[in-house]
């Protein structure tokens, strides 16, 4: 209890951050009170600032703050190929690595029914009216769909359920390797990861 | 590089924050730009709120939204005990013990001629004046001063200067005991520790 009301609050609110528990709120609400003059004021500022000014990418579903997001608007990518991640935080670890130029299409999730995440919850009904759109000649056909979701039970159900609505379209359909990460050393590789990186194994 | 600016601004102050590095601020931007719509909304106003309302006790410099803070207010504890402390988050701590019903004194930190941080920089010229003008009739007498410092090099340059400071002004001053924390396990106790605890013992 700190009997300050205002404290009190900020403490609550602080707490509702991932990762953050009431100890490290509390720590963080008295550094915010400690702290110089016009950081409370700047932190306050850019929260209500990405809530007015950051939205979601009419066509692909990342985050932007123009009509359309940087990798929709890029003329050097290509339209033939689409990698379609869960979040919009995975495009940055994609770009990073260099290793395509395509276009991008967020999910924002994976389908969890335990959460209560089906298919209608995601941006997938938008996914198969973008490679539908390109049938119908409204806008450039994609050839190619990457599937970079993530490699746990959600990631597989997604992938699943995308294999079977985007059948017969044409299409490429692929998801990213899983296997054994480079750098790394094979004695601390756990059994079902060591399994795929044995079936997937590539030939020199 | 997230490319849109709001965005990056909420992450460069978000990691200010103390034990939030960028990664983990990008991790709570995302989240915050993800959340129900009030929430961006609600931790700005507890921002501000709490810059706007809480200010520091004009007698002992605990944090408090009112005139004086709660302790320096309660009529049911002495006057003739203080706790000198370096944070108002230690009064928390010695509260919620139980074991001391006095008033408290926040010192904001400690002596570090390292970090630059002088006598002047902390309330100690503000405890001197407590103490003497107790001596002068003009508020009730303290008897008694407990500090309640960390347990480290500051505090412990902390409180040889407040020794001196305060000799000779018919106190009887003393400093929180160190030793074997109840519950623990000899084995994992630090030699100096243990050596604080065995010139400390209490005899039966």
């Amino acid at each position: 209890m700190l009997h300050i009301t205002a404290l009190e609050k900020l403490v609550h609110e602080m707490s509702r951050l991932p990762g953050i528990g009431p100890k490290t709120a509390q720590r963080l609400a008295y550094f915010i009170l400690k702290s110089e003059t016009e950081f409370p004021e700047r932190l306050s500022e850019a929260l209500l600032r990405v809530r007015a000014e950051v939205h979601e990418c009419p066509r692909c579903f990342n985050f932007t703050d123009a009509d359309l997001c940087r990798y929709c608007l890029d003329v050097h990518r290509t339209d033939d190929a689409l990698c379609v991640v869960e979040e919009p935080s995975d495009i940055m670890r994609i770009e990073s690595s260099g290793a395509f130029r395509g276009r991008y299409h967020v999910l924002h999730g994976a389908i969890s029914p335990l959460e209560g995440i089906g298919p209608k919850e995601l941006k997938i009904h938008e996914l198969i009216d973008r490679v539908d759109a390109g049938l119908r000649g409204e806008s450039p056909v994609i050839k190619e769909i990457i599937l970079a979701l993530d490699a746990d039970l959600e990631g597989d159900t997604t992938i699943l359920y995308l294999a079977k609505q985007l059948q017969g379209k044409g299409l490429k359909l692929s998801r990213i390797a899983h296997g054994v990460p480079i750098g790394s050393d094979i004695d601390f590789i756990d059994d079902r990861t060591m399994g795929r990186a044995l079936q997937n194994r590539v030939e020199l």
